[in-house]
C-alpha cells in the first residue's frame, strides 16, 4: 500500500494554537491546579431561559426533520426584525439565511465569490478562520498589516494600496477578534465604495456587534447596501454550542448560496432554529442586555489592571470580548509568555500568532469570558509572576 | 458599481431539482390539494424519545458551549462501541470524528484528500452532493456510468478502466441513494485494495448501513481497516434535523480533518451530541429496529406495486428507504413525468436527473418514508393517471 497524501492545502491549514493552551490547561486541571480560563472565546452564559425552553417545546412537540437550507422563514423573518428595530434597516428576509454558524455563513460567502487565482484582503490581526477559509477555495488571502495606530483595523488608503488586479475583495470583523476595536465609520463606507467600484466585494463579520460598549451598534449594512454581512447567535445571543448564524448578502448571492447550503450540510439545525425565534423576545433581549453591562464592567476593569501590570492596550476596545495585549516589555516571544503564564502562575490566554504573523510575537488575547472574581485572581497571579514583578520594579510602576 | 462576480464552481454546483419539486407540492398543498410525498429523503419519524429525553436534560443542566471540534470523546466511544457490538470492529475513538451530519464528514475527508489537479471516481447515479463537495474542493468528480446489471455500483474492473494518473481515489455509497443496493463485498474488498496500491482512497458512504433488510450489515471497514467511512445519526437513528454525522478514518487523517473542522464550524452541535450518547440504549436501539422492519415492510409492498404499473426495478434493493425506478415506459424524459405525476396525481417523486447524467432521463426516485397508507394512496393515483393506464393497457398488464 502507497500512504495516501493529503491535498496540498493542508500545509497551509494550522491548528488553533489556543487549543494547545486548553488542552495543557486541562491537564493541569486534572492533576489538581486551579486555572483561571482568558483563552476562551466564548461567554461564560448558556442561552437565555426562553430560548432553552423554546428548544424544549420543539423538541417535544416536532419532528425535527430538515429545514429549508436557507433556515425557516419565520426566522429569517425575525433577523430582518431585528435589523429593523436595531438598526433602523429594511432588509427583506429573502436577503438573509440562516447557517450552521456563522462559520459557515462566512465559508458559503466565500465559495460562492472566489476561487483559485482570486485574492481576498483581510487585516492582520483577525480570526484566523477567515485566511484558512479563503485558503479552502483555492483562492489567497492577502493580509494587511495593522498595528495599534489605527486601532489594528484597515483604512480606506491602506486597502487602496493592496488592492491588485487579482483581489476581489476584502473582509473585515468589526468589532474585531482579537482586538475588539471597530472599523471607524467614515474607513467602512469608503472601503464599501473603492471596493464597490472595483467589481470587489466588501465580507464585514458582524458576530460581535451586539457586544458594543461605546456608541450605539451601526451595521455595515447602514453605510452600504451590498455590503456582506456575517452574522449569528453565538456570541451576543450566548448560543455557541448551538451552530446558528447568519448571513445578509444582496439576493443574488443567497441564491448561489442556497445551492451550496443544500449541498454542503442539507440545513441548518431545526431545533436550534426554533429556539432562535425566541432570541428576540424582549425577555431575552433583557436580559442580553444585562450581560452587555456585566461584559463592559469586565472589559473596564481588565484594561485598566492589565495596563498597571505593563501591558500595552493604547486604546479602549470598543466591542467583542477580549484585550489585544503588547506584552513586549515581559518576553520577546509571546507564545513563550503565555506557556509560562500557564506553567507559572495557572493563568491561559492566547498567544498573539493564532491571528497573524505581523507582530504577533509582541502580542497575547485576554478573553473577559469570566467572572469578575476569577478576573481579579486572574490578574493578581499575573502581578506575582517575577517577570510581571521585575519588569514592573523597573520601571518604577508600583501599582 | 460594477456588480460582483461569482465564483467559476458555482456554474458547475447545481440545486437539487427535488428542491423545486418540493416547492410545488408545498404550493399545491396550499391551494388545498393533497400530495403524497415520495419524494423525500428523510424519515418520517422522530428520534426515539430516550434520545429526546437526553437533549432537554442536557438543555436544562448544560451551559452548551463549543465542545472539542471532533465531538465529545464520550460520544466517540459510543459510536466505537457501536461498530465493536454490530460489526464486530475494535476501532479506537481516535480513528472518529463527530460532524455536523455526514455532510460535514464528507465535505471534511475531500478537504483533506484532494484539490486542484486531482480527481475522483464515484458512480453515476448518485447521490449528487458527491460531485458538488468534490468541485468545492476544485478537484473534478469523474463519474463511472452504472446501470441495473451491476445493481447500479461499480465493479472493481470498472474501477480499474476508470482510473487514470490524476485520479486520487473512489467515492461509493452502500446502501445507495438513489437506488438503495449495495457494493457486493467481494467487488468492496478488491475495490479498497486497488485503490490503495494506487496510493488512493476508498470513502464508502454508509449513512443508510442501518437500514438494511437483507443480510447482515457489514462496514466496508470490515473489508479494509483503511477505508473511510462516513455515517451519521440522521437516518436509521431518525435525527435528520439533529445535524449529526460521524467519519471514520486512519488517524493521519483524522488530524488534518481536525484542523479543517475547526475553521470550518468550530465544533458540531452541543445539544444533538449528548442526545446522540442515549441513540445506541437498548431502548432507542429497539425502537429503531422495529422502524426497520417497518421500512422493509414498505420497500416490499412499493417495489411490488410499482413493478406491477410498470415500472422496471429489475432487483430488489437491499437497503436505504429509495427505489430508482426505470419510466422509459411511460415517458421519454422521467422529468416531465415526474412534474405530471404532481400535477395531476398529486404524488411528488425525485427525478433522475437529480442523481447524475447516467440514463437519468429513464428514471425516477420513489422513497418510501410515508406510512404504508400513503405509498398505498400514492400507488393508487399512479393506476389512474392516463399514461400508466394507457400503458399498462399497451402490455396487458391488468393487475
Amino acid at each position: 500500500m502507497i500512504p495516501v497524501r493529503f491535498a496540498q492545502r493542508m500545509q497551509e491549514i494550522e491548528p488553533f494554537s489556543v487549543m494547545e493552551v486548553l488542552e495543557r490547561a486541562r491537564q493541569l486541571e486534572k492533576a489538581g491546579r486551579r486555572i483561571v480560563h482568558m483563552e476562551i472565546g466564548q461567554p461564560d452564559f448558556a442561552a437565555p431561559q426562553i430560548v432553552i425552553d423554546a428548544a424544549i417545546k420543539a423538541m417535544r412537540e416536532r419532528t425535527l426533520g430538515y429545514t429549508p437550507a436557507l433556515g425557516l422563514m419565520e426566522l429569517r423573518e425575525a433577523i430582518a426584525g431585528y435589523y429593523l428595530q436595531h438598526h433602523g434597516l429594511n432588509i427583506p428576509p429573502s436577503r438573509i439565511a440562516v447557517t450552521t454558524g456563522s462559520s459557515a455563513a462566512l465559508l458559503l460567502a466565500l465559495c460562492a465569490l472566489v476561487g483559485p487565482g482570486d485574492e481576498v484582503l483581510m487585516p492582520d490581526p483577525c480570526y484566523p478562520c477567515s485566511r484558512h477559509l479563503v485558503r479552502l477555495t483555492e483562492a489567497r488571502p492577502i493580509a494587511i498589516p495593522t498595528d495599534e495606530t489605527t486601532a489594528y483595523q484597515p483604512t480606506a488608503d491602506m486597502v487602496v494600496a493592496a488592492w491588485r488586479p487579482s483581489t476581489r475583495g476584502i473582509l473585515l470583523a468589526s468589532p474585531s477578534n482579537p482586538a475588539g476595536t471597530i472599523v471607524e465609520p467614515g474607513e467602512l463606507q469608503a472601503i464599501c465604495e473603492l471596493s464597490g467600484h472595483r467589481g470587489g466585494f466588501t465580507i464585514v463579520d458582524e458576530i460581535y456587534s451586539g457586544l458594543l460598549y461605546e456608541g450605539k451598534a451601526a451595521s455595515a449594512l447602514c453605510r452600504n447596501p451590498d455590503a456582506i454581512v456575517v452574522s449569528g447567535f453565538s456570541k451576543y445571543f450566548c448560543m455557541t454550542g448551538w451552530r446558528l448564524g447568519w448571513l445578509v448578502a444582496p439576493e443574488a448571492l443567497i441564491r448561489e448560496v442556497e445551492k451550496l447550503a443544500q449541498n454542503l450540510y442539507v440545513s441548518p439545525p431545526a431545533a436550534a432554529q426554533y429556539a432562535a425565534l425566541a432570541a428576540f423576545h424582549p425577555e431575552s433581549l433583557a436580559v442580553l442586555e444585562t450581560r452587555r453591562l456585566e461584559f463592559r464592567e469586565r472589559r473596564n476593569f481588565l484594561f485598566d489592571a492589565l495596563r498597571s501590570l505593563g501591558f500595552g492596550i493604547p486604546v479602549l476596545p470598543q466591542g467583542a470580548f477580549y484585550l489585544y495585549a503588547d506584552c513586549a516589555r515581559f518576553a520577546a516571544q509571546s507564545n513563550a509568555l503565555a506557556g509560562q503564564m500557564l506553567e507559572q502562575a495557572g493563568v491561559a490566554v492566547a498567544p498573539g500568532k493564532d491571528f497573524g504573523e505581523h507582530q504577533a510575537h509582541r502580542y497575547l488575547r485576554f478573553a473577559y469570558t469570566r467572572s469578575r472574581g476569577e478576573l481579579e485572581e486572574g490578574v493578581e497571579r499575573l502581578a506575582r509572576m517575577p517577570v510581571v514583578r521585575s519588569a514592573l520594579d523597573r520601571s518604577g510602576n508600583t501599582s
